[in-house]
């Protein structure tokens, strides 16, 4: 069987899910909400399957989604994007990402990676044959060095893989880092990859920037986008890609060999989604932003040092100096069966060389009793 | 942007549905129902969505479902599964087949690919680094020659990758043939993944046999199966996978990081149909029976020699002196643009060299009066 793939764990989402079930813990781990997203929608979907046709839609996606994700560009970020020939539909962002990556990369290209990264990025990126460079932005302040960055770019650079927002690291990349990376595309004539599955969950009054939108951008970008993360529906693996039709067009030949094509109840219902008024837009956010102060401020009590969140779904604290020991993943491990809170360490997300180990990350889009609960345990005991 | 894909062309089905839908014609290409799988079914998934949880089920697929799959590997097979760790549950029998390659090819690896091939086995099987190694199989017989199959296998075989029952052959393999290939896999100590999809779709009283039944084969197969196919949902993109637990589990780490997981609302519904009775799984067959013999009959009375068809979706004809030309390509076309009736030339499932050219594929899973329809305009044409 394959090396890259024997050699990896079970993902530490799934891994610490399943600890939290089996110690009854409350799953501040895994990123998922805990309320579903809009009835209208899952409505809508409901529908759909009970009248069908639930039968292959087309390859690239529902045309009324690929025209809802092509207006959503325009009206976010006045971007203008060709629905017939610049969206592609797929199953969830993880599919997208693994299409990009296969669709883009060649064996032997140089692709980089930010670390802390999420945890397909890296043996997706070896699975397609990538010779990865990795680049670390580091708590607690998670700046993104230029003379780092540059020395990650060559010749061989075929793509950036960014993840902004960033998750664990709760960072928005600032103008300045989105220009650097621009411009090193740019110089470099690289592709990015950008995993902006976050963009609707921007805190702060801050709004999402695509890298897609900076000078040079356009052409050499992709961005993905989740209905799971902007419209609470993680388990419906409804994600999408846009991007100029040249690489479009390669990454869509992947995808019609990975998937081919995804539940077309589920597309409808996210492309009514995505038309949501703003106050749709704008009450998902004042919601996790209420959700993420609640819990900030509760870890902050008791006596965590917590972490800047300027988006995704996650705050993290600093263990150091809190009784937990100093080894992130035996403390997640400590405060998943001892405590009855499951967590993330934050060292899962620096695979390649030696991580922080003192930083654990917590999933605020709970209802504010879970919040409570897991406040009021992680008090016990502390 | 990667050469192995931008190098494929759009899948066959997908241009020729494409073309049919502009054409108005009877889109007898692309293989699925016309009528949809039953109302029970959809009405569970329905339920499902409007109740949620719609957040990501366990990554190997819902424990209800794993167990469905067990249970029908005993029931119509008599295979002793392991529903925790023997059973994977896709976003569809293509990214099954995906997970599997990504899973047990390495780069170097030899893969034996039995000709005529579904169009993902080749990009992707390169894709995960394979040298593939075709052996051919032919119309009108369609047998499976043992020395072309010993020769193809060798010490560096890593993997067969079989369809059976086998599109677009409609051939299902026999007893001698899956004993040889069971015989060789055993010898070269070589894995197969066995693409099942249509288990159910198996004519005039035969029933499916899985390689995994053969000696020696429980160990080192694994084999797939479809709702879609199995349901006539082929839009719900429900697969599953069933084999031993060394193999299943670099599948899984495949998945984690190609879909991740599959909605929970669909899972659900799949595992109560699993479980349907017998009548269900007959009924299925005689319906599809009569459909075949349908279209069979009427191609026949148009004077095309119809090859036989024991599984699957598909009957195939020989365009030689039918007076649509000697190219299967353009007589698809043809067929498309001026009868108004769509279907798939052969030789798109040849793609390693000098493919058969006078061979057209039907679709025959659509309503009577869609078969009928589609016979008067043949006639019409011809
Ligand atoms: C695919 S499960 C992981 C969900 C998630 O994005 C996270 O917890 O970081
Ligand atoms: C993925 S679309 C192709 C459907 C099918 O299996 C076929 O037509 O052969």
């Amino acid at each position: 069987t394959n090396a890259i793939f024997t050699g990896v764990p079970t993902t530490v989402f799934e891994v610490m899910s399943r600890l939290a079930i089996e110690h009854k813990a409350v799953n501040l781990g895994q990123g998922f909400p805990d309320v579903d997203g809009p009835e209208e929608l899952r409505r809508i979907a409901a529908e759909a399957t009970v009248d069908g046709p639930n039968q292959y839609p087309p390859m690239l996606g529902l045309p009324e989604l690929r025209e809802a994700v092509a207006d959503a560009n325009r009206r976010f970020y006045g971007l203008d994007i060709d629905p017939a020939t610049e969206v592609l539909i797929t199953s969830g962002a993880t599919e997208a990402i693994a299409d990009c990556l296969f669709g883009i990369v060649e064996p032997g290209d140089e692709v980089i990676l930010i670390e802390p990264l999420y945890d397909c990025y890296l043996p997706m990126a070896r699975r397609a044959g990538a010779e990865v460079r990795p680049v670390r932005v580091s708590p607690p302040d998670w700046r993104l060095d230029r003379e780092a960055l540059e020395a990650a770019f060559s010749e061989r650079t075929k793509a950036i893989l960014l993840n902004n927002p960033m998750n664990p690291a709760a960072k928005v990349f600032s103008e300045d880092e989105l220009a650097l990376i621009a411009e090193l595309c740019v110089k470099y004539d690289a592709y990015a990859i950008c995993d902006e599955v976050y963009e609707h969950l921007v805190f702060d009054g801050r709004k999402h920037r695509p890298l897609m939108t900076f000078p040079g951008m356009r052409e050499r970008s992709v961005r993905i986008g989740s209905a799971g993360k902007t419209f609470s529906f993680t388990g419906w693996k409804v994600g999408y890609i846009s991007g100029p039709a040249r690489l479009v067009g390669p990454i869509a030949k992947a995808h019609q060999f990975v998937t081919f094509t995804t539940p077309p109840n589920l597309q409808k219902a996210v492309a009514k989604g995505l038309a949501s008024d703003d106050a749709y837009y704008e009450g998902f956010v004042a919601d996790m932003t209420a959700k993420r102060d609640h819990l900030s401020e509760g870890l902050s009590r008791l006596g965590f040092p917590v972490l800047p969140c300027e988006g995704t779904y996650f705050v993290s604290v600093d263990i150091a100096g809190m009784g937990l020991g100093e080894d992130d993943v035996a403390a997640c491990r400590t405060l998943t069966v001892e405590a009855g809170v499951a967590a993330i360490p934050l060292s899962a997300f620096y695979p390649c060389r030696n991580p922080p180990k003192t930083f654990v990350r917590f999933c605020f889009c709970k209802r504010p009793e879970v919040l409570d609960a897991a406040l009021d345990r992680l008090e016990a005991y502390l």
